[in-house]
């Protein structure tokens, strides 16, 4: 009798999670495993959105971003009468293994759900890049691109109008997408949880780009950051010589069609909890370490530090 | 002795401004006129911006989002003290004519410097659409692509979460660019000036959508119609069964390498505006009218209705 | 009882054609007629690939490429045992109408249709703008900004090496595809069937931008131009001073997410055609001529010259 | 008296390459360096094209595809005067040090001129991705997405016809273009020179994909895998069922404005080069190893095999 395994999406969407459910499938069936999909997160155990899922199931799915199988908030999930009932019904199912493809909240649920029986995998998806056990998530690598793309936009528009446009974007309790994306569009100022100039030092440095003749300012800030962004506004208006806008680039972060890289990494993730499983190993998250391949328990509950983070901190002030 | 013309842009900036610089300078040397860039729209004739310009000035501009010239606002140009200074600046240079890059504003100052004896010509550049005398703008077409692949990336995370996204567009105090983004969005409601629906029938249409099992909403807003967004954005909250979010799409509408359609017709009106020129007609603006070349005077100050806008909006109501 | 329409896509495929198909079948269902989608083209009639279609089977394609119901060669279509098998089928299920959107050859295939007493509509999609009846074609912009988009690329590596890129676009018997593109790209060279240089001509325009210090060039030249585009390459490079590369864009130019300006002619086209069906109009294609919404006999077969044309060619020597 | 130190790009050129440039002269200006550029490559320093170079030189640079400071073939530079005759011209203006970004080619010549007393680093930037000493080169990540992005509009046009595209793209010698861009669009079938099926294998593969009732098939191939793709492209036209064209990309895979991800590589890789140099380390090529900034003696030959190939190659056969 063929192993049963289900594959969910849950926590914030991320460009590649497609890719990724597509990658479980595909490789579940090359084991011959039977595969199932799960609607709505955690609550579509519940409410046994549950539906058996072959290869015509995930065509033409790779290069579309958010998630076929949506996701969707349920905090009752942890309470044990809800996980008891949730191991039931994939037990009904026959389903011993379950991969989570989400974020720190996702793994959580998760290990919650091992408790009560049910093997699980977590591979990490999401924009902000702040999951633990591993270097990068899936749809990171495509919200760098979106953002990236939207502020040479912004750089148009601020050129003609010597303007200072500060730039929101997300990155939740990590400054990743804002250090990353500041260092490819090359602003003249990031602030982020990581590095966090005061705002003597962000006025100084907008005044003596203004001296130096710039045409425009760039500053990407984490969102926060600030009790109310306006008021750094009308400061840099007030002392700086530039005018300002406040851009807040919001969810379209979440969306598009995943990038190359996010597509490659979703199916090298996907592929690898499926092998995992097949080799009898459950209940870890995996991940990039080192640029390779690498799962660790899925208990375990902090990001890794980015280890490349101090490096690029080096490379954002050198290049300032 | 050859006739000298310069050429600004003023006001907001529009995708295909550089396509249309360099349309006008290319073939008033095509003219052998002598040809002449102002820099920082009126306030550059006071302060003596202007730069002798030849082919290479505007070589590799053509898709350049934002204008190479800059644009300022500068109030206080109107008063006839100013108007006569930037008039013998200009004679002083030799200058008989000047070409103005921009909206209505733009126009406006070029028609108040057109009676101290230079020739004016206006060229209709804004994304917003709402130039007199002409049926489309240089940077519509631009900033509906960028509205259209801004809504396409929401609609992926707005699918996965069961979500209604408000999404807030420009479009000055006309509804041209939610009208045509949100009839290319395929979107399930669009509010503008021209057509707005009641709050009550905003909760009808989204709460019947929602019992018609829809995995999301997408409703597509001008700026300035709403006090407050965000309490409409709680009644959907509250009474459709959505979960609400507001996007504000802000100035990167305004930016972005010009779309093939916008610089074909910043070309065309630029090379059409010296033409006019060359055969002695002046104070005029040009634009599309029936899809075909026209002028007419520049101090007509009202925008022409957009003839296409009541079929469009008969599109709107059959397809939604 | 309700009036049966059918729609179909034949001949090349064009992004846009999933817009008209939407609108078509939405606004069909507005006026409460009973609608049909047919798969595969004329052929799909014959293999009776026939299916009611509601609101949800043209959900989420607005924005997609390519088309939903296929295309199909299908020359034998013409034979009159075919044409009689096909009018018969569609009278089977009742079917009275039939909305067929394509280029030249399907309108011929539809007015051959109407012979048996099928009523048809022509829309006009395709990528090479050669359709009678219309100024413009759906697809004919996305494909303008593809060829744009590569053309922006090419640039990049051509500046690097200074070579003269050949870049080789489709259009069918028409230059619109080479013509609007080059000049929104502003290359140095067009070659089309309306815009002719001699190889000695275009020979001596490259020595001569060269000698100019330019840091490459661009020429682009609609398919079918030359015997071989090698002995031209040859000689550029033997002759100019530049380095030369033939770049033959494919069939990359027919896809792609349809631009914000082909959905909503697709949208206007698919609602008008629709809107004549209601009032009693047929066997007619529809289009747009003056940029207004028109309709004429389908049997008329000759492409109405593009009224653009003469001036365009203008743009393009003025800006050369 | 600073330290003087002079960059040039060279080989193929590739997207990122100015963004290597920018991070070179502003991290080198950050240790009060003397900044020279040199332009087209390594004839340059014989022609004396060498400039001085400060932080403006720079500006407004990081998200232009191509390389500012040109390329050019040169193989005449190895005959030992030639050597000689740049390493005293690069001397004449008290040049110490040579920063070169491209390829291995590129490589040799930096090696060959360290003979002469000039301290060389290299840094790897090419789309091909086959420099040794690191397992990413500057300019393959955003290949990638060029890639992709055509292979999906492809796929619109292909799922449209029934046919299958067979799709060529770059890579040198080496298959890592076609497998990881394959992987990224899920293509059916992947040829290059680690990864290369039998025809007999390809014509299996591709009937058994039409016997499954795919809509159209999409095959990715290496250049220079066959002497005539046409041979392949007509067998499978008679024996698979598919209709088949051939879609070479060609050079847009090397334009294009940089993607986030190859920005931030070459800021990475551009300061680590420069901080070298401050620790009197030369004579070397900078990398990512494990993900990790590294160097080694730029006289070792031979590309390391990419350690992620052979998972690669087990993601592609499970995914199939």
């Amino acid at each position: 009798m063929s192993v049963k395994v289900a594959v969910l999406t849950s926590g914030g969407d991320a460009p590649g999670m497609n890719a990724a459910i597509r990658a479980v499938i595909r490789s579940g069936l090359a084991y011959d495993f039977q595969m199932f999909a799960i609607f709505e997160g955690f609550r579509g155990i519940i409410e046994n959105k549950i539906v058996s899922a072959d290869r015509t199931f995930v065509s033409e799915i790779i290069m579309r971003g958010g998630t076929i199988l949506k996701t969707a908030r349920f905090p009752e999930f942890y309470q044990e009468e809800t996980l008891k009932k949730a191991a039931e019904n994939l037990k009904f199912y026959g389903i011993t293994h379950l991969i989570v493809i989400g974020g720190d909240g996702s793994y959580r649920g998760a290990y919650a759900l091992s408790k009560h029986g049910i093997k699980v995998i977590g591979i990490p998806a999401t924009i902000d890049n702040d999951v633990m056990g591993t270097e990068q998530t899936i749809g990171f690598d495509t919200a760098l691109n979106t953002i990236t793309e939207a502020v040479d936009k912004l750089r148009d528009t601020s050129s003609s109008h010597h303007r200072c446009s500060i730039i929101e974007v997300m990155g939740n309790r990590y400054g990743d997408l804002a250090l990353y994306s500041g260092t490819a569009c090359g602003v003249d100022l990031i602030i982020s949880p990581e590095h966090r100039p005061s705002e003597e030092e962000i006025i100084e440095t907008l005044k003596n780009i203004n001296l130096n003749r710039a045409r425009h300012a760039l500053v990407i800030v984490s969102e926060k950051q600030f009790e109310d962004l306006n008021d750094l506004k009308d400061r840099i208006i007030k002392e700086t010589g530039f005018d300002a806008k406040i851009e807040v680039l919001g969810r379209l972060q979440r969306g598009g069609s995943p990038s190359a890289s996010d597509r490659v990494l979703a199916g090298r993730l996907g592929v690898y909890a499926v092998d995992l499983i097949a080799n009898g190993i459950d209940n870890v998250c995996v991940g990039l370490i080192n640029g390779r391949l690498r799962h660790m328990p899925i208990q375990a509950t902090t990001k890794s530090t980015n280890p490349n983070l101090e490096e690029l901190i080096n490379v954002i002030d050198k290049l300032k």
